[in-house]
């Protein structure tokens, strides 16, 4: 790239804090007083509602209802299922007082909320009739980090979790992988981020869940970022919580369950992924503002064509901005890139006056000089938005592609892995003890086992035995 | 009313638990075991939705911007402002510890957010071109009740709260009256809720406030419900906090700031103000479900008309569903009444042979004949609901203006207060001692001074000195 921007570490130099000051010089989060807790500002606020929005519709579509519990556990209902205590005891947040009283049972902050959703299934759960209950919730949790990073690893987390209970087994598993599915074609459709969908390992699942299946992304440097799980339950928390209904055979039983999350994580992914050296790119299907038009020249002219395609574009949904600040055109510019509109059209006094405007895309900063005619601009603009969308994802999985390895002995694994980023796949025998020596050798987890491709024909890659399954490994966020 | 339904009490007979049973039966709220803490089923998050959509675009119509500030408040952060701490302090949630560590500085969850967005503040705002910030947050904050009814008064509260700061005085005073005014109209046009507006008292006003505005809404059963404030503060948390900014004339000044928040206690409002012995009643304008269609016989006609009903409602937006379970008719009507669906349109199998359907409205359980055509229905409907929500806001005034008396004289006051349901207008001196005096006598608080007509000439309705401002008293929930 030419170009730079002097606010911004470049990328292949040092990416943490390339991501550091993305962020920072985007205006998307604030530091706080408040130790590793971040303030999400407006403009990363407005990416959120846009995920929110798109995602709560899919949730709708796919008849799910919007529901809201307590953000406190009580002690005693957060030990009732121990596997999952153990799991998030570690780190939660303690509230011990209310005013000036010690309460009576000190009670935790969410971490998530299985077992409130578990204590209010228990009463509204009695027959067949009542199933399935598909439930979601927009909220936030706390899980007591020791380091954070914004978007990534924080303290307070937005998200939605879902939660629902099914007559049989069968139809649980099936919105398992349903939502799985929703969160693939929401990351690739959307935030244009192409994602290896899989089944993590008994030791890196949710705590408390049968299975976990999780969308796996590929970020910039080959690191993974977990982007999102749907954990399936088998009868676990409704056995631990006493939970039953009549089947339609008269039998009592109990429910089959499922939770699924996504949280603003997703966030860090997009910046992670599409991001450059100038600034924030956007894919438009989720930029907050799709076209930014800079005036250049206080005309009567420019101001008039600036405004009526400001019209235009919100007649067609096309959200836009005009930057009428007293800063200089240059000014706008980096600004407008390091915002990562995706397209900027340039409305001068000299263009004008060949009748031309200039469109620039974002994700390859291609210039293109279009006639100064509003019908002409917005339908070339909307075409690019498209295209943008496209490139976007193709690049990424490009990108993608060619980091992804596949290693037959250990040493092999090990040369990749000490000198490639990305995932490496492997044969696997099912124990746990190759996961553990991979980690403690390498200082790597496993990933997943990739969905449709679980089986293996090799030896497992790292003892040698008989593999059972593919699965992935790679450094993560 | 001839009509009754077992499960509900009678508003007439006892009120408070014809409100517990409404929220019951019409499936709005479940009770925890997090002592105090509601969980929002969906047919009321439903309700909460539909408010945060309206509000939160006339929030970005008037240029507010969403943004996410920490739930913890440092214990330190927090006592920054002294009038602030003394009002909240009492009734705040304490963390104290993280994971399995004892904190160095306890916090609180949020009870409101002025300090968090101040802090944030002194950050951001430098100069004049700067402002003004106008911030607006969705979430949840605590406030540690000690007696809790749902939407009303519970631990845990969802709401809005918009932060704004201003570089003049002018611009914050206009701030605050504009966003009450936001709160009247949405109260107005879609709760169909009349409000008083008004200003507290300086007893009554917002703990850090200079001004607190608010808008009192009236229930059946004459008590008040404060339903949304808007304050005005000055300078001083911006001073508190040493924010300051290079106003127009290069010189440093401390901005002035707003803050202001509506509740779910609105849905409790909803409730109170139209519901009947029957059960919910909803505005058109703000229910879930506009439309309920009953089909009766399961015959081909009537599924069919049914599902085309249903159809061309959702092409006009108008929400419609179906009630297709295996319940009998009888019950899918009681049902509806329960749940306070506007209109019910009843497709019934003897009906259509004379080529007719039936649509009740709920506010007034009239029945009407409409011919069994697509256009007709859905026209007659669309009509109906506008006459339905203009209806329910009109006998809410005439309600509540048959509440509002206005007393000359102590002895006056006192026999309206101690026989009469409402709210009564006094003349009043302006001293804390008259509020106090009425407080302990007659266990009453003021509601505001009412906007727009704020002057007396009458001596003071409680100690006969000089009268200053009218003044309305009233209990209140």
């Amino acid at each position: 790239m030419e170009k730079n921007n002097k606010s911004i570490t470049s990328r292949d130099v040092d990416f943490a804090k390339w991501y550091n000051d993305i962020i920072r010089e985007a205006d998307l989060v604030d530091y706080s007083s408040v130790k590793g807790s971040m303030i999400i500002r407006p403009y990363g606020y407005a990416i959120w509602e846009n995920m929110q929005s798109v995602l709560d519709k899919m949730f709708k579509d796919t008849n799910h209802e919007n529901v809201q519990m307590p953000m406190f556990i009580p002690e005693s209902l957060f030990n009732i299922e121990k596997e999952h205590v153990e799991g998030f005891a570690p780190e939660v947040a303690w509230v011990t007082h209310g005013g000036t009283e010690k309460l009576e049972e000190r009670m935790i902050v969410r971490p998530t909320s299985e077992v409130l959703f578990c204590d209010h299934f228990k009463k509204i759960i009695k027959s067949y009739r009542d199933l399935p209950l598909l439930y979601n919730q927009w909220c936030t949790i706390v899980r007591w980090e020791k380091t954070t990073r914004p978007f990534l690893r924080s303290r307070e987390i937005l998200w939605q979790e879902g939660h629902t209970m099914h007559a049989t087994e069968m139809d649980a598993r099936e919105e398992t992988l349903r939502m799985l599915n929703v969160y693939e074609t929401f990351q690739r459709d959307y935030l244009a981020i192409p994602v290896i969908t899989g089944l993590k390992t008994p030791k890196e699942k949710f705590a408390g869940a049968e299975e976990t299946y999780t969308v796996e992304a590929m970020m910039y440097d080959g690191l993974a970022l977990q982007n999102g799980t749907s954990h399936y339950f088998g009868q676990g928390f409704a056995k631990a919580f006493d939970i039953k209904f009549l089947n339609s055979e008269n039998q009592l039983e109990s429910p089959y369950q499922t939770s699924w999350g996504v949280t603003t994580r997703m966030i860090g992914g997009l910046i992670m992924v599409h991001s450059d050296d100038l600034g924030l790119v956007l894919p438009p299907n989720i930029a907050p503002t799709k076209v930014m038009i800079i005036p250049i020249g206080d005309t009567k002219e420019v101001n008039e064509l600036s405004a009526k395609l400001k019209e235009k574009f919100a007649l067609e949904n096309t959200t836009c901005l005009i930057d009428s600040s007293d800063k200089s055109p240059g000014f706008k510019f980096a600004l407008a890139e390091v915002k990562g509109y995706p397209i900027r059209i340039e409305v001068g006094k000299r263009d004008l006056k060949n009748n031309e405007v200039t469109i620039v895309r974002r994700d390859t900063l291609e210039k293109m000089k279009v006639a100064a005619n509003i019908e002409e601009i917005t339908k070339t603009s909307n075409e690019l938005l498209n295209k943008i969308q496209d490139n976007l994802l193709n690049k990424a999985i490009l990108r993608r592609d060619n980091m992804l390895y596949e290693a037959k002995t250990y040493e092999e694994f090990k040369s990749i892995v000490t000198t490639k980023p990305g995932f490496v796949l492997t044969s696997w025998c099912g124990d746990d003890a190759c996961e553990a020596k991979v980690r403690e050798e390498l200082g790597i987890k496993s990933r997943c086992i990739p969905l449709n491709d679980e089986k293996t024909t090799e030896p497992c890659t790292i003892c040698g035995k008989e593999g059972k399954y593919k699965l992935y490994f790679g450094k993560q966020y």
